[in-house]
């Protein structure tokens, strides 16, 4: 089937609560700098409480990653659970403002709309704790036919393997993706969650995805070793394509026995890495629904991750098109 | 009697919905570029639905100033009205962060928290949209005697003039501070909030008035007229204390038969000039409780409008405190 959509994703509908915070302040409320960790809403309330004034936006992995292939020019859907409230009326009109397909029922009489509370330090790390309120009620009744079959790329995030139901979910879409010829793309979003889904998530992987997402710890993690290069030759023998990125390293392509490795874009001043790896994914999942080499899909997310990180908040605050164009990625 | 603050502001407690819009957006949506104009919920609905994907973040312009002041190390409090929703919540939160004292109680059952939309064209000017909400429920039993007794300076914002219980609310403020021998001042906000009360302005500032804060616009329709020399004048025949701002230009102090010339700081780009005006009475407000002279009140004036501009969002995001010290403005 033609697709009508680049990408449609499913992922964690969550508003972002972004502040800055001193190192000792993740040291004096436990917190593993760089890492994502649940909380619930009570755990919430007093972190919140003791947070440094702050933004809100529009976040969620899925969802970033979404805004950027939008940004890049990209046609995309989304499908994710916000509450009935204030910040779910926020996330939803911030997707439908940038021309993404978004229709998920909000949550009635449920939980708040999921808040990821990001303290992020001076060197621009983010440390996130999510409440995850509303999205976890997202079901596979929430996985419209006609919108998974009529996307080239259906993304997933792999944050959504916590919630029972949002797998049930997760399969459905794989199954109509598939049957209508289409591609299943996942990344594994944090070395915690794949602690604690790995089983569930190789199963996953070898049997559903076409493409997978990791950064260095999560596909360490996946394969229980501290070796980089064993670990990314196990992915690459389980799945089409692996994009692994690297930090300051950039990433590595892993497609058939081809290997690419793209360079990071340089940035003057790194000020908040949210969202980094969901841009990265997102330049690269455009360049694979537009047929781009896997060289231009790598390059594309590189430039996507340097914009998202000169700055506060975990989507683009310029047009990656232009910038695309601009860099001579596309025309 | 002996201050315990620095400034307690007055104000519309606003949260702010700021995103990106070309000029043709104002045009179409019949704004006029660099004003504030009061909306109904239903506008305001409709309107947000045409704007693009933006942040939110706490405004207010009493708000704004309280947190410039606490920026430079002011002790300060804030008296104004959220509702007891999400975004009220937000507001609070954003206020006892910065550790200013803020207890006005949440309105429940009535309108949701009032929030500001704002368009920011590519050549950084703001043109703004408000819904007033739950802010205009302030009334004067929301004055504590011991905030104001207290203070050393009271800032009432003129956008408060709209509401009728407000201004019973700045006329218990007025009676208490100079009772307690404490000073007040006031913005004149917008020059369409000058015209629809320019009586009532006009004889706060003769009879309860000690500094009064303003821009080029309004203080010529104030005294509707064109010239600004002859607007100044008679707005300081009329005061202790007028400071003009001149956007560029700088600002202009006048103070009995004393008249100072305050350059505008450099900025490399001007992002979003939310909060200029707002973060200019920050640092000049902070000079007056601390007793410094009308230049340096001006100079940190300068600093703090110059600060703001330069990023989106209306508050501080750098301590104005070391940035003054830095230039030594402060010790």
């Amino acid at each position: 089937m033609t697709a009508h959509y680049d990408v449609a994703a499913i992922g964690n509908a969550i508003v972002d609560v972004i502040a800055p915070a001193e190192e000792a302040f993740l040291v004096s409320e436990n917190l593993t700098k760089g890492s994502m960790q649940l909380i619930d809403e009570a755990r919430g309330v007093d972190l919140y409480g003791r947070m440094a004034a702050g933004m809100e936006t529009s976040g969620g992995s899925a969802g970033n990653t979404i805004a950027g292939i939008a940004s890049l020019g990209g046609r995309a859907a989304y499908l994710g659970k916000v509450a009935d409230d204030q910040l779910g009326d926020v996330f939803a009109h911030d997707m439908r403002a940038i021309g993404v397909h978004f229709d998920t029922p909000a949550l009635t009489g449920g939980p708040a709309t999921a808040r990821c509370l990001i303290n992020v330090t001076p060197d621009g790390q983010r440390t996130m704790c999510t409440y995850l309120g509303a999205s976890t009620e997202l079901t596979a009744a929430d996985v419209p036919v006609e919108i998974i079959e009529r996307s080239a790329i259906v993304y997933l995030e792999g944050y959504l393997f916590d919630p029972s139901e949002a797998r049930r979910a997760f399969a459905k879409a794989a199954a109509l993706a598939h049957g209508a010829g289409q591609l299943i793309a996942i990344t594994l979003s944090d070395a915690f969650v794949v602690e604690r889904h790995r089983g569930e998530l190789l199963g996953f992987i070898q049997d559903q995805a076409d493409v997978v997402f990791a950064n260095e710890a999560e596909v360490k993690a996946l394969f229980e070793t501290d070796d980089f290069d064993l670990a990314a030759a196990k992915l690459a023998a389980i799945t089409r394509v692996s994009a692994i990125t690297r930090g300051e390293q950039g990433s590595v392509i892993l497609a058939g026995d081809r290997l690419h490795l793209i360079a990071a874009d340089p940035v003057d001043k790194v000020v908040d890495t949210t969202g980094a790896g969901d841009q990265y994914a997102a330049g690269f999942l455009f360049g694979m629904a537009r047929g781009l080499d896997f060289e231009i899909c790598g390059r594309l997310g590189s430039m996507a991750a340097a914009e998202v990180i000169s700055h506060y908040g975990p989507r683009p605050m310029v047009s990656l098109k232009d910038l695309a164009i601009a860099r001579g990625l596309l025309k």
